[in-house]
């Protein structure tokens, strides 16, 4: 292999687990033999662009060993979305030629569907340019959406975040619902799909334990059927927690909640389901309800992530280095399951444009066909995702996160105007 | 003094450690002489009314030590409040028939200070009825406005989670802000009291972190002023987190948001005020926001709660037998701070009267004069807190939480109905 620079770079939304997948990127990268120094790119593909690269081996050593243990993207996210390869290639040609002024030949990208996009486009533009570069994609996401992966890094510690918060709110519910309140709503991320919604029925352990109901976008929600179920469930239990995605649609396919406006992937933003579902149930039941809105706490509950997220989420970014002395480029990690009881898993890796911009649905196998709740065979895909844990360390009651000091390399190019 | 049985019951919203001072009275009162069994009431004062005891010598030893590790009100809650003993005495009355039914002669009543009214009343009419009882109030509230303690159970826990959430979702931002979302709203519960928005301090360790602003009852919010610190904010650092009370008022006295219903105490009930916040950030000053709403997640989070305040918890649980075995009456424990650094307390206690239907706001010393923040006098009150962790033992990446198997004693008395 060519001997060179690697650079790391995080992309969307971010996780509580995706510094570890950085750390498992520099931890192997710094034993690499054809690497000479791994930096960082700041706010993902931006800081190639702007060539605002961090040197990190001038870090100290006992903060990459902290990232491990950090929350958010340490490295700094984007949303920044590449433009078409065949309409503007000045992006591309930018940051090749950044890679270039760096001797940067090995460039690992940590995202979702949308960053597994610009790895292909990078590989393929490298090619064409005749430089050099091996571009790895690692997978990342709360919402599990990736095709050709058994499983997300990101999701397994959303799932036991919300799991758990369930439970413990399930708890408060059931002690208060004799003449307080009897509904208890928990809006959980989910633009397009359900996967984290559905994580909350691993809080239950015994008949009639909550959530009773989780609705997800893979299924229709529809008024009376899902206020009916809300009445029975009060009758028979005397109280009634749901779970329900943000994403949810309408027989017609619109969002239940639609606040008008878009992000710069174009992706709908969407906001209160949950308290719409609340005033529904108020109105139309007269029960007296409660709700939660998560949000980024959801993805960044680093204080009780799930130990095998945080282990897959470091496999995954040492495997694509890996990968890339190996010589692969425009390829993306993957987790293959190898069995289940007891939970055994793999690392693989795909061609990064067969998940690019693709997004992942619960499969119906996962879902009841109530459209309330979801099956056994969905709890024995989720149950090993969150086993475990990996607590910080802790100082004064806080948990000790990480910071990087951010040195910044002397930068070598004009500056960069996008055309944007 | 008297040979009997006791009572312990649970009252108001619940706390993660109210549990913890459950396990504190029975552990103590089965080791007391002059206890001869010890019934749990269900749904706090109505188990009386109603004669729902329940035999807790009949539960499984695991069972009441798990207790300590269990979020919610194990034996159910209730918001039901006495009449004036001046206008109806039927229902005290009852209470003292039904503890002579059962030789009950210690009543432990854990709650807040409606909850002391009522440890105040039971008192004086056994009294006045010739009924020797000793009546013991145990301080419980995630709002910490109970006066005359230095803390109460359950604010620590609270504080803990309010602020490890708004540090692990700052983390989030900060590495989104760039190009995504830039403003952060935290609603905490507070009605009245803003010690739990304040607690999000805590997650601060150097300059410039968030919490960028806390906005509490006790300071009037203005909408320009907050605007425009909203803006400098962005300016200097990028991104602006706010935590704000639930119960947050306008110059001239009205909530900010008021749903416009009010709970069986009276109490007016709040929501929403962290998207409404949001809402006019994002038109008035055109950024991208998002908002969480912990809700009664920040109430029942034992994975994360503080082991002061556990091990507070247990310790006032405890001293209520106690004094109950030196033959007070009509008190309730209170915390003592002895001193800071290091933190040292102690136990003592007040007339219940002194406590019930008061409450204690953040006094001026804690809080900035801009309105927008808190001093290191309320740092250095808080902190010691929320030190320590305290983890419940996990199942397949599940807290493993107790379920009383509730073994009601047989009635004596025919069914009470109630006059409201």
């Amino acid at each position: 292999m060519q001997k060179g620079n690697a650079v790391y770079a995080q992309s969307g939304g971010v996780t509580s687990v995706i510094n570890a997948s950085a750390y498992g990127v520099i931890k192997r990268a710094f034993k690499t033999d054809c690497i000479e120094n791994v930096y960082g790119a700041l706010y993902g593909i931006n800081g190639i662009l702007e060539e605002n690269l961090l040197d990190l081996q001038e870090e100290e050593p006992i903060t990459l060993e902290s990232l491990r243990y950090t929350p958010g993207a340490a490295f700094g996210s984007c949303r920044h979305k590449l433009p078409d390869l065949e309409k503007n290639r000045v992006e591309f040609e930018r940051i090749v030629q950044v890679c270039e002024a760096h001797n940067i030949r090995y460039f690992f990208y940590n995202g979702g569907n949308d960053s597994m996009d610009t790895v292909a486009k990078i590989s393929q533009i490298s090619q064409q340019m005749g430089y050099e570069l091996s571009c790895i994609g690692i997978p990342k996401t709360v919402d599990n959406d990736l095709p050709e992966t058994d499983n997300c890094p990101g999701y397994g510690s959303a799932a036991k975040y919300n799991a758990i918060s369930i439970l413990e709110a399930g708890f408060d519910l059931l002690s208060m619902c004799r003449d307080s309140t009897k509904v208890f709503v928990m809006e959980t991320m989910g633009r397009h799909t359900g996967w984290i919604a559905a994580s909350t029925a691993l809080a239950r352990s015994i008949e009639g334990d909550p959530p009773h109901i989780i609705l997800v976008p893979e299924r229709p929600v529809e008024e009376d059927p899902l206020l009916a179920r809300v009445d029975e469930t009060i009758a028979q239990y005397g109280y009634c927690v749901i779970a329900v995605s943000e994403g949810i649609r309408t027989k017609e396919g619109k969002f239940w909640a639609d606040a008008g406006y878009t992000d710069n992937f174009g992706n709908t933003q969407l906001g209160g389901v949950g308290a719409l579902l609340q005033n529904m149930i108020k109105q139309r039941l007269g029960f007296r309800t409660h709700g939660a809105l998560l949000d980024y706490c959801q993805r960044s509950a680093r204080h009780i992530a799930s130990r095998v997220d945080i282990e897959q989420a470091i496999a995954c970014g040492k495997h694509a280095v890996t990968l890339s002395q190996e010589g692969w480029n425009g390829q993306m990690v993957t987790i293959v399951r190898e069995s289940n009881d007891p939970y055994r898993w793999s690392l693989s890796h795909v061609d990064a444009t067969s998940v690019a911009s693709q997004e992942r649905p619960l499969p119906d196998v996962y879902l009841n066909d109530d459209g309330f709740g979801v099956t056994e065979e969905f709890l024995n895909y989720c149950r090993p995702l969150i086993e475990g844990q990996d607590s910080p360390s802790y100082q004064k009651g806080i948990p000790q996160y990480a910071r990087l000091q951010k040195y910044f390399l002397p930068k070598q190019l004009p500056e960069f105007l996008p055309s944007s």
